[in-house]
């Protein structure tokens, strides 16, 4: 019951990955493959742990040399890897809810079902911007790096659309020096906006610059992926040493590493100056398979969490700006351990501290129940920032968000039969975790 | 069934935090305000979070100065925060069990149900004695420091009354060269015991006398509270060069840090020979808000758990000790992942070796179900230590053992249910885990 | 239901520690404190918990100066202690469904049950090779020594009976230079096989050669026993260096584990070559209690679990084999807090990598049913080894299996409650759990 309250409320996806161009341009997705498989690294890397190579499902190959029903087949047959697993929960419910799809996917249905998908694809109503109205979605933020001129979106708003499309900031290339081709990158931040970048004051002048070039094209946040969380404020002539040697080619890792960990603090006192909340998504190793990464590049399904230290690894950072309620701070991980441990007990404390959904691996039925389990007691409903799906795979949005909702369900079901509190209050929690606690959390 | 065989039975509080003073001199509470929020770190720390500055909730405001009524406000408007916590459970329990308030808590209620309490505190069977009494608290253990002189405790036995009101012996401040003021505490130390404190064997001296002290005024146990357990056995030499280095002013923080880890293994000598219990309540990052510590000082609400590692901390001490079987030593974490993996294999091995139950942000139900979760398959239930509430709010010691005992009779209902064992087995162990482990691992 | 489905599989059981002369010479177990308690470090490591001296329970007692009688008496009187615990459900299924005993055991029964026991040792079908076909075992691994003649095995296989016996390499004495006796046994190798042990080039050639030993007498796997996971590939010279300090005894500490983790890659690339899958069992401080160690060896219940981090461990090793499919590694765990933040990640990438069960503590109806909520979602199904019992109790070898298959159920039961799957999947992953995934991931 607690879900029928929820499940058909507007989808607020505050935070993804997503395509800006798709929405701006809205053409027609390719084909079945192109849509559901090439994108999908949860999708892949299952399929490649069980001996199936990469190129066979067309990842590194050029577009007009991939056989999008072949790939597609690759899937099919191997469907029953993917039972228990949420990849599954989301394809049976975008080929079910979306592409009304009867048949169980399987070796004989292969064809089949890829000839339904793609006669979809090539209808109106499966454009991407029908896509965002038939899904409900009422606001949708893509990810974006720092220089981007954010025109897609600029397009996108002038056709007054029901759904909005905004940028996030993400500044990883201009603000971490150990980030491949980061000198080139803050020349670029530089002649952009006619700040001296080798200078401290220039260099924080020009991201100014550039969050206020975001917030006028409706972002609300900014995000950070870290892979190692540490945070240290640096005194003015110690950060202005740091960032001539990183420039200069001087620096070490350590030394890299640390404007970069004084440089979140940077973002976190503009943030309460403009208002963007800021976002970490800490403790992802980033392509541990060397030889993939050589090959095929970054996102290939071998980022692997890491143990995560939040009390040390936040603590410049807070004990610079977590007692101002102005910064809202959102904080994500992907190791458990730390949700009662210490995300959850920093929550519940620092007023500029909410906890981010279960990210990744972890946005799942089981995850969400273990993250509800862990962080409730100490946190309580309201230092949470409800949902955000994080993803690049437009069509599983509607189902990640389901997923959810349908968790939040379960949880709040069992609080009320543990005797916790009692209908009406769960029917408040319940909306307030399904859209208003984003809402809340990211200023929309 | 089990729930009902164990809800009345007495309670056993052999670790906590009230002040004996209060039963000593058996004065009224003074305000529903001074009683239930401002002592109550579990409540401010969930309000500061949400943006109430705590001067609001009468923190560092002189008595005088704070006006209770405008303080049990705050707490009113914005109770919706608690849901889900066990804060909220008991103050439910309190607020409807204790004072007979059956209103709801909120905005409009506040007012009166701040005077239905303030209405009760100054009646007789509000007094702090009356309550322990109508509790059914048996025994009342509190945490003293070393050079307390226990008159409270004194002046209470003498008085013969039901509840047994014992301290125990936290001697942080002698015995830890980092603490604050320790060169002080080390001089009164030696002035109290007629003992020279800088050798080591004049130390020694002073602490087992202390501990005689607080032996002959009932104490059962001592208490450590350690943020990063280690533990080393020093040959005598190097032990009092580095007591001579802390004593002068010439020791770094890890030769302080060494001495400390020591002086444990000392302590757990010293148990041998006096029978007291040693508790470690190892793993909290004590005042990680700095700012907020030096404006209000220790206990606000900015402690956060650390990830211990028990096998290592612990080797030190157990390889001395922990075959001796004379020994009782309690272990409390804040890391549940050792649940499961150091502490529950660690107490089905070592003889000295017992489980404290959940801690502070784990004493909650879902942390209760985690705990017996985790550690009875290796630990069994005859390696616990039963149950403590740790509180210094009195009045939610009924609600504290009133959870463990339904969580308690939850996890046996499941393992009934599962086929673990039979009602005639639960039965006997709801009653060691609601009272009997306790007295046994307490020696009470 | 589902349980009904696979409860009588056939027992595949392809890791463990039993004793192959049992099933060579078939000789009558010696008594019921042979059998039950003696090797069963499960169970006499609890009761030295609570005080019973391990003198008591026969270890470090010649076998003529036993008393077993008066040790299965220290079991029955202590029984109570092992309620909740998986060992108390294998001895209660050992009792009832192998030895047909119905009272229950306790100081009153010790006597007869005692009888009970003895009489049925001393009948032909309770010799072990009798067990082995009436527990319906078709394959049982052993785990041996590199140097090991393995003619148990031979003399076993030339009986033809209807259990598989095989042997496991486990060449930890051989491969780890920290090992006791090291230097011995590398000389006892070098003269077994002929080659020259203090060149890489002939310690490799001599290990290939015992691992073709093992091979021809039907083994299908190495095991590796490792505290602290760490992998490097080592440069042909680097490594030459590294062997001839440790030979030399002048290699430190760091030197010698250096050497190690580099052999660990060397076992992996004969894997890819001779096909024999590679277990890793990582993450056992061994003797933990060095008194204990010193008075009556390994093994005697002081073991204890430590943190790892698999994605930094494993790393060498991966990198340069985990992409190879020919391949198979199984990743054994006492650290859960992996399960779901590092091991699932990687078995759901790796084509190398398998998922072994839940081993030692955590081979218990909570561990299983942690493992699976944690693994399945990332790692899915097809990833897992299935199980394996690692076990030297061999009565308790149909209870684990059990107790298995149990939980299997309950968690599948519980899947197609949350519409997850339906009957038919479920049944299909029941029967790959049981004993499918054991025989693929093990190669029989």
């Amino acid at each position: 019951m607690l879900y029928d309250a929820i499940r058909s409320l507007p989808i607020v996806s505050p935070h993804g990955h997503t395509v800006p161009q798709w929405f701006s341009d809205d053409l027609p997705f390719a084909d079945p493959a192109d849509l559901l498989i090439i994108p999908d690294h949860y999708v892949f890397r299952m399929l490649y742990s069980q001996g199936v190579a990469l190129e066979d499902l067309g990842i590194g190959v050029a577009p007009e040399k991939r056989d999008p029903r072949a790939i597609f087949r690759h899937l099919a047959q191997h469907w029953h890897l993917f039972m228990g697993t949420p990849s599954r929960g989301w394809l049976e419910h975008t080929l079910r809810a979306v592409f009304g799809i009867t048949e169980t996917l399987g070796p004989d249905t292969s064809d089949v079902i890829y000839d339904q998908i793609a006669a979809k694809l090539s209808t109106a109503q499966f454009r991407p911007v029908a896509l965002l109205e038939s899904f409900g979605i009422e606001l949708l933020a893509t990810t974006d790096g720092a220089l981007d001129d954010l025109s897609p979106h600029a397009s996108f708003a002038r056709k007054g659309r029901k759904t909005r499309l905004i940028p996030t900031f993400r500044p990883d290339s201009v603000l971490d020096p150990m980030a491949k081709g980061w000198s080139e990158a803050m020349a670029q931040l530089g002649a952009l906006t006619g700040e001296d970048c080798t200078t401290m004051a220039g260099w924080r002048a020009a991201l100014m610059a550039r969050r206020q070039h975001f917030i006028h094209h409706g972002a609300t946040a900014t995000d950070h992926a870290i892979d190692h969380l540490a945070t240290e404020w640096l005194e003015a002539g110690t950060a202005q040493k740091l960032l001539e040697a990183c420039l200069r080619g001087r620096a070490d890792d350590a030394a890299k590493r640390r404007l970069y960990n004084h440089m979140l603090i940077e973002m976190a006192q503009m943030s309460i100056d403009d208002g963007l909340v800021m976002q970490l998504h800490a403790g992802s190793a980033r392509g541990t398979n060397r030889a993939l990464t050589d090959r095929f590049g970054a996102d290939k399904g071998a980022d692997i969490p890491l143990p995560q230290n939040w009390v040390r690894g936040a603590d410049g950072l807070l004990n610079r700006v977590g007692n101002d309620a102005k910064l809202t701070l959102i904080a994500f991980t992907l190791d458990e351990s730390v949700y009662a441990r210490e995300l959850a007990p920093m929550a519940g404390h620092w007023p500029a501290l909410r906890l981010g959904p279960p990210w990744w691996f972890h946005d799942s039925p089981n995850g969400i129940r273990r993250y509800l389990d862990a962080v409730v007691e100490s946190a309580g409903y309201w230092n949470l920032a409800g949902f955000n799906d994080d993803t690049r795979a437009l069509m599983s949005i509607p189902a990640r968000h389901d997923m959810w909702r349908r968790a939040v369900a379960e949880h709040l079901d069992a609080q009320i039969a543990a005797g916790r509190f009692g209908m009406t209050d769960a029917e408040r929690i319940a909306q307030w975790l399904a859209v208003g606690a984003a809402r809340a959390a990211y200023r929309l």
